[in-house]
């Protein structure tokens, strides 16, 4: 049995004849049509878990599975290391997702996860944003942290929001400097501007996204502020225990999403809040968008921690295009042996049984 | 950067090169050596977890991972379904292992976990009864279970043991038939012998293995019976909460040996036991042999749920082989970018901006 493999080419290959813009409003489609349509509380998507260490640097591997019961199940690995960029000039972020069958556990496909959780968490916040944020023409998106997260943020919510300006603030002044040419396909202007500035920023927003590598315990990036009136926050930098951005005061008085409950309360915004603080979650949302609209006017926050059916819903966007294009390829990667009752029958037919294995062995040296 | 891909073929050719018995007399050394000088308290290994579910059929997928705090963590993703030979013609455990830097998350390696498990499940038992087994000529194995398990097991033992010969009981009779056959190789007696004859194989036995796939909740799969002195077993089976094989008063009476305590306390037969009616672990046992041959003269159980640590070391094993044989391949597969903060730049050179690919799509249209 074959396992699909998609190679870095191939998704560039889907990008390129597909286009951004349509490859993210398909992608954000069917992450609508997904959530709003799947009985979550059938499947199976264990809030994520794995190997957190310190050295030689801080990181995490962690694993997100997600089962939905349709005879398939994806599994996200992801790594996550902030001192990625600088020291090897990589992205914090590197993932692989895989899928198995649920009646066999044949591994049937391989492909990126990298840029799949940028698209699918630019994606998500422009859900969030559609459903919670307001619609009013010439909305200003201030933005937090400037890294790899950010471009497919200000992407995605290009797509379904009338923004006409972005202004950027990150720690590391070149970053907010160099947004504007990440993102000047969107054609919005960007300003860059520093931490003196960042309370004008947080005021002077209708819609914000927070997606810093804030270590844990060093939270939030910002004290509570003078919000406009019906300000939406995406908050999507927060992503383990101890690691917060946002104020608690802030949520306290915000009507808070999180995109998965169980996850959020144990790495998400949500870890500073009791359970009954907390607002439907996103699923919840797009299924009854009129619960969300009726919180439209108020302070509202989409805590966003990265959920595994979004990641299962991009990777198969991008295997339906690998189909329709015939891209990828096929490997024989396990050994799956002739009788099932014997391991060593991957021995081809030529190889009558294991003795001769051990005697060709034997006359070959 | 590269992923190395082993395929099917590749395992097949090391086979053929290295051959059956020097293939497990290599993995044998490696885990005896590997877990006797390995600082297991330092690494990072918890117990495996996964997607368990009874629709269509029971089956579970669960991934066991491995970080030795040398730069390297392997992460095994294993099927377990026991319907597959039956209805699928497929082995019941289907397995991949993968290998990621823990500097940058970076998937390394891929390659079959199937036959890795079934070798190192046998080498392990073998490394077990080396310490723990009467030592003497003319030893009966008898085995219960006579699926895909069972033929590495008996392969290993013969490596390290004085195996004169096997009785065999399988509930499919088939089974205990063909088993002769499968283990032709390594020129042994083989007895398959039926359900009425189960007491006498188990009092006749100087080595047990017991590797059935009985589910949850049906076990054990025998009474305590008057067993020949120094009796050792392997308890294969054994891997999830609620499947025993052996009875509780037989593990009482005997010393028994886990093969990682966490991880048996839940699903292994240690399950039946209180903490304190545990013996050291296997790694305690293979630094301290004088305190395993202590043990021989008594009825001694080695509980054997699978180690992640005897999986990085196989996977280890076939990816050295592969090196020196210059065998696998190497595919792009996360979408690293040129730019670590800008995902869109793993477009290449050749579209100097995202922008691009959008006005290469219209004009494609």
């Amino acid at each position: 049995m074959h396992t699909k493999l998609l190679a870095r080419s191939d998704i560039e290959t889907i990008l390129l004849r597909v286009g951004l813009d349509a490859l993210m409003d398909q992608l954000i489609d069917r992450l609508r049509d997904g959530f709003s349509k799947a009985d979550l509380a059938q499947a199976q998507i264990p809030a994520r878990s794995g190997l957190h260490y310190t050295s030689p640097d801080f990181g995490l591997i962690e694993w997100m599975p997600a089962n939905l019961k349709q005879g398939k199940a994806s599994l996200k690995i992801v790594g996550y290391h902030p001192t990625n960029p600088a020291k090897r000039g990589l992205p914090t972020i590197l993932s692989t997702l895989s899928f198995y069958d649920t009646r066999s556990g044949h591994l049937m496909g391989l492909l990126d996860g990298t840029l799949t959780t940028a698209l699918r968490t630019g994606a998500m916040s422009a859900l969030a944003t559609e459903l919670l944020g307001s619609q009013r023409d010439g909305l200003i998106l201030g933005l937090i942290g400037c890294g790899a997260q950010s471009v497919t943020q200000c992407h995605a919510l290009s797509r379904l929001l009338p923004i006409a300006r972005i202004v950027a603030h990150d720690r590391n002044p070149k970053a907010a400097e160099s947004l504007r040419q990440r993102t000047s396909f969107i054609s919005i202007p960007v300003e860059p501007v520093d931490h003196g500035e960042l309370t004008h920023l947080l005021e002077a927003s209708d819609l914000i996204c927070t997606c810093t590598s804030e270590e844990p315990g060093r939270g939030p990036l910002f004290r509570d502020f003078a919000n406009r009136p019906g300000l939406h926050i995406n908050a999507v930098g927060c992503d383990f225990p101890g690691k917060f951005e946002l104020p608690v005061e802030l949520l306290r008085r915000s009507y808070v999403c999180p995109d998965f409950r169980e996850q959020a309360l144990i790495e998400g915004e949500c870890q500073q809040l009791r359970p009954e603080e907390i607002g439907e979650d996103i699923a919840t949302l797009l299924r009854n968008p009129a619960m969300a609209h009726a919180q439209r006017d108020q302070l509202t926050v989409f805590d966003s921690t990265g959920h595994a059916f979004a990641d299962y819903i991009s990777a198969m966007l991008f295997l339906d295009y690998a189909t329709e294009m015939q891209l990828g390829a096929e490997l024989e990667v396990e050994c799956i042996p002739t009788d099932p009752l014997n391991p060593y029958s991957i021995l081809s037919p030529a190889v009558p049984s294991p003795a001769d294995a051990n005697r060709i062995q034997r006359t070959a040296t």
